[in-house]
């Protein structure tokens, strides 16, 4: 009768595993992540340090870490390459700030709110070719076109995204194109570039793409729930934005998918004028539907998916925290 | 008595030689900028083909094909890195617009006004990220590394000018500093890189990166004069949003040197709480301290700077042209 939590420990458990094996390439990442963003301006600074006070968890960068260890070990390039990814990941939250009006971020003040959409252009914009400059200094052609290529496909997917907010007939298949491209790119290339500076073969590579990949898109089907199920105070999050800005994520494709005619046209016409009582207003449906429940269940499909990528490895520390990584990418809509 | 419009004929004459000499190289760049666009997302080709009606001279791939050809001849990969630059040129148009909420350029409604300012950064960013994924494919990690420095310059200087708007003490040399950044960097780099992979000596890429850098200083302290001097029929711009934003120019920060303590304090205070009709207000003192000559005269300094540097190369058409360029590049002010 195992479940996650017993058999993988809690997700501070598991931070805790990968902190004992990766703890130095992370804070060699820390160190070359902010050396690379000093600046002599102190509005600069001053912004910077805002910023440091809203960054996640360091996804990424252990996704990209933990790969590389898996795969041959860490070499001296993978916390630059960390560093990377993570200030491209801080670049699209920052930028999506501006994006999404949104107000808080993990319950502090977002760089748009505090100063203003300009700052949190011209911060992203700061972060980008920082992370562009960061990748050119270890001075492979090849690591520059692969960061060029995956945010160029972030770029597009949320472009895609925009382009399909009002859509109330977007189907499934494209709504996973484009968390495809938005989210779990960046995800398949930090994992890809781990492989690839440690000396992994193109096979391997490939699979630590895939496991990324899947990892991704499980992770931003998790992210998605929150706004339709979860709670403000605890994700820190203006939540239900998805939902006022006609953005379909996956319970709502479903539902729409599921219903008769008549309930889906008259659920068309709910999400078509959103307000402050659309999000309550469609959760009968999600019930009926059992729409939470299937979407949880496609996550999991992508983390089985994940986790056989990473057969092609031989067992190791490594590989286990990938693997319970991709247990735990979900927890937060549990 | 020759005058500069008799001596180097006028600004469409100098286009038409360097179309002539460098014609096909300016075709391929636009190809290439084309190609490296390419989107299978019907919503980025859309604004894309937007885009592409406000662009304007193509100055930094003209710097940088030019340079290219005085210092030995364009290469294969000239055009993929005058691509580059026009690209990040580009992104940071498309950012500015969202940064000083124009409505208009070039006689154009501009992104965020027909779409939203959440498309307008999206395409910035598409349009940065393909820069850096282009300036890739050539192999160069040198490259990769004079474009992500050099953008990581133009963002800093960008985020000192929002730094220091409202500060009606700026001092001259401070806003020399910041032009130099957001402006000038882009064009030295150009130059440099023109030169550098046409395989020029060092002292000749300095000598180009010189040149660039006292040309895009004199090209922006003309830019700001227009926003003071210009009339909007002609130049197709909102015009005095820099008063509005209190962000001072060249020909503001002179008065404010020159008059006594006390017209200065009241200038200030003009300053301080812009509106319609202060761009009017300040024109007797703009004349009382023949600012627009003034700031006319340090545009003209640069541009002769400029030319000096180029002595370090052998007569040419193309080194011709280059003088001719720094000579024409504050022509829109005349």
């Amino acid at each position: 009768m195992t479940n996650n939590a017993t058999r993988h420990g809690t997700s501070s458990d598991l931070l805790a595993q990968a902190h004992e094996l990766i703890g130095v390439a992370l804070r060699d990442t820390e160190q070359v992540f902010l050396k690379e963003l000093e600046s002599r301006e102190p509005f600069v600074r001053e912004v910077l340090g805002h910023l440091m006070t809203y960054r996640g968890k360091r996804l990424r960068p252990m996704l990209l870490l933990l790969s590389a260890q898996a795969a041959g070990g860490i070499q001296h390039g993978h916390p630059v390459l960390a560093a990377v990814v993570e200030m491209i990941h801080t670049a699209t939250l920052v930028h999506d700030d501006v994006l999404d009006d949104a107000t808080t971020r993990r319950h502090v003040a977002t760089v748009n709110s505090r100063w203003s959409n300009e700052t949190s252009v011209l911060m992203g914009d700061y972060l980008f070719t920082h992370a562009f400059h960061l990748t050119s200094t270890l001075g492979s052609a090849e690591a520059c076109r692969l960061i060029g290529r995956a945010t160029n496909i972030v770029c597009e997917g949320e472009m895609a995204q925009v382009s399909e907010r009002g859509n109330l007939h977007l189907t499934e298949e494209r709504y996973l194109e484009i968390i495809e491209a938005k989210t779990a790119e960046l995800c398949a290339v930090s994992c890809y570039l781990g492989g690839k500076f440690a000396g992994a073969t193109q096979a391997q590579c490939d699979a630590l793409d895939g496991y990324g990949r899947d990892l991704g898109i499980a992770f931003q089907i998790a992210d998605d729930l929150l706004d339709v199920v979860g709670n403000e105070a605890q994700t820190g999050k203006t939540l239900g934005s998805d939902i006022q800005k006609q953005k379909l994520t996956l319970p709502i494709l479903h539902i729409l998918s599921q219903a008769p005619a008549g309930e889906a046209a008259r659920l068309r016409e709910l999400l078509g004028q959103p307000d402050g009582q659309t999000r309550a207003a469609l959760q009968p449906a999600l019930q009926r539907y059992e729409a939470i429940p299937y979407a949880r269940q496609r996550a999991l499909d992508y983390i089985v998916a994940a986790r056989q990528r990473l057969a092609i490895f031989p067992d190791s520390p490594a590989k286990q925290l990938l693997e319970d990584m991709a247990d735990r990418v979900t927890d937060r809509t549990a």
